[in-house]
């Protein structure tokens, strides 16, 4: 029988090419992210649907990839709908699964705990160009610490990292917070239950500009005041650490001195101590969609990269909910694929780490010649290089062509008799 | 509501401790296959189920995490069978993902093609110590080379990847090859359709011993003068590369000459070029459970790991299940989770790379002298140390105790006014 060739639908074979630079990448972010003091931890790709399915997740969990029971538990004829028949599904991002983790496992992990996660996840999105349903994840993640430490030290391991994989992009780093967030829309008159509306509407500042939020507002019936004092109030603030201050003291009837002077304190701190070049700014739009988000929200935009290749924030309720006790926690997700994807588009080309030699031999030596050429293979391959050892084909010329393509550009050749030219 | 805090059934977390020596071996293999001139490439995780069904995963067929359809192709009403209700499948091994690969991709890759993959694979085996039912396999395959070639730098290449894991352990490669053990099942009568039988019984050599494979051979119906010119054969040779060319005279009535002589080549030409200590013999009762295998196999048996911790061979009909064209393959597996689990026995520690340095500072400290800390980590760390920067608790010895654990064994402290002692 022929076998299906294509990969399943939404999802890709990665060639050579492509991994080389995905090793690459991975390889600075790893390397920077454990010179932070992050340790590498991993959670298995299949978890409890009950977990994935707990409304933590948003619009993700419509889009798990859902795992057959097996054995007597799948019972075929008593089946209803879909949920009798399944109980895991593949993980849609790391973070569930790192609050199980935490859970499951914090009476052996240190506190506060530096996580670092790198693995695939999968999500059932519509197949688009450059959209996979298994994609990777970076994240770095601090478990139980309250203090804006945790948002300093993962802003400045992030931009650091991505400082060394793209050290000729300028980027720039937004944030806001969830607290002055929701202490704007009530300073304007919103109402408290509607401030998850509003927000999503706001969200949408990058693509539709003010004029095209003020008039969604307006549309889903708020108030024309309301609106006008919430845009007004964008730009009533400079986007420093001094503009957070300020919009502090003009929300002071709805929101504590502590959310502004903690936020602006991320931000003169990070300023401060970071090598990497990058700014910092207040983006009093900035919502960011995942609504587990308790407190301070911050994403990276790089020119040349449209849109943010990084993003995270403070999620302090979501251990909890497996624990039943709180744990401050915070987050920051590097864009990996999308990093990759214009890296590809770019035709970036990873450093060369060791010299690449082909090693072609004639047809029909025997096991003592083939045995010098190899034990010379092996000792240059000992002291760091890549040797590729493979026999001469009859076309030598193309054969070199060819291989010079995959970067061999240094050749020895070896003969049935002695060694030729 | 509570969440599930376990994974799930016989999948595991992995712990801080536990990844550092995952990521210490991954790292040496990857490096070690690379200077071999092997190329990275990855395939989804999820296969066709028509794909994973067909055959050629003998037993591991039968342990599929299977995942259900989605949207309108999923028919809960007219669904008879399990079938109607899955689309695709976790993959069970890399091998069946690698020949789809290469059936897609060959056109944009170098033939011969070297490939290397690392990655998770899933069987639901009952669960029990050790075995779990996501884990990491570690394959090398080559294929599009027919010539011994392929099986000799697989040979030298693991070995040398196991030689630098495991530096103080003695090993020795075990070969033999499918048209050998046919032709002395032939050669002692056995009816060829039997072949398989006997194989499996064979097989428990390791187990049962002589006496127990003779019983069984005896109680499975087969002719005693099959059964004890077989077991004789075992003996009437030698394990090294003479012997198996004499085995070679001996079959010469049901196997042509070139077999032995190629299993004999390969034992050589590892012989004379390996850098790695160990000792290559031929193994007449080596069988190896997977049918798809057609001509060489191999496996490393490793002083005080108990069984093999890698394994493979040369599989050349499976390609043409996908193309139609048949491609010559050979491939090798390193027993990954084997080799981590009896390094965790071992309380392997892996060794360290750099400077571990905890920063403590005092509570209270102001932005900008937690900037200045701040600073000087981000030095240290830009030069290769690894730097925790954490508020000083309370009990500052406990702390310290705490830290020296997870390896930070170097403190700087830094206060609120000046740095004291």
């Amino acid at each position: 029988m022929a076998l299906k060739k294509k990969p399943v639908t939404g999802m890709k074979d990665i060639l050579p090419a492509e991994m080389q630079i995905r090793d690459y990448v991975m390889g600075i972010i790893k390397d920077t992210y454990k010179s932070f003091g992050f340790s590498s931890i991993e959670t298995p790709c299949v978890e409890h649907i009950e977990n994935l399915t707990s409304k933590q997740g948003g619009d993700n969990e419509k889009l798990i990839f859902k795992i057959l029971k097996r054995g007597n538990k799948l019972d075929l004829d008593s089946a209803r709908e879909e949920n009798d028949l399944v109980d895991g599904g593949l993980r849609y991002d790391l973070t569930l699964p790192l609050s199980r983790y935490y859970a499951n496992n914090a009476a052996q992990l240190p506190s506060p705990f530096k996580a670092l996660q790198m693995g695939s996840v999968w999500r059932a999105d519509r197949p688009q160009k450059g959209r996979f349903r298994q994609f990777v994840q970076c994240d770095i993640d601090i478990l139980g610490d309250a203090s804006s430490l945790a948002e300093i030290e993962l802003i400045l391991a992030t931009t650091t990292a991505l400082g060394k994989i793209c050290p000729d992009n300028a980027f720039t780093v937004r944030i806001n917070d969830r607290g002055i967030l929701k202490a704007m829309a009530a300073h304007c008159g919103f109402p408290e239950e509607s401030c998850d509306q509003v927000f999503i509407i706001l969200d949408k500042m990058d693509k539709i500009g003010v004029d095209g939020v003020a008039a969604e507002l307006m549309e889903a019936g708020f108030a024309k005041e309301s609106v006008d004092k919430y845009l007004a109030l964008f730009d009533s603030v400079s986007r420093d650490a001094a503009g957070v201050r300020k919009l502090g003291e003009i929300l002071a009837d709805v929101m504590p001195a502590e959310v502004s002077e903690n936020l602006a304190h991320i931000m003169d701190t990070v300023q401060g101590s970071a090598v990497a070049k990058f700014g910092i700014e207040f983006d009093p739009t900035l919502v960011r969609g995942m609504s587990y988000y308790t407190g301070t929200i911050f994403e990276v935009a790089m020119e040349g990269f449209g849109g943010s290749v990084a993003g995270g924030g403070r999620y302090d309720k979501m251990i909890g909910k497996f624990t039943g006790m709180e744990t401050p926690a915070c987050g920051f997700s590097i864009g990996f694929e999308r990093i990759v994807t214009i890296l590809m588009d770019q035709n970036f080309e990873v450093p060369a780490q060791a010299g690449k030699k082909a090693y072609l031999f004639e047809k029909g030596v025997d096991s003592q010649v083939l045995s010098g050429i190899l034990k010379e293979a092996m000792e240059e391959r000992a002291s760091g290089a890549q040797i590729l050892v493979a026999q001469m084909n009859k076309n030598k010329k193309f054969q070199k062509e060819q291989l010079a393509k995959e970067g061999y550009t240094e050749f020895k050749e070896f003969y049935r008799e002695a060694i030729k030219r």
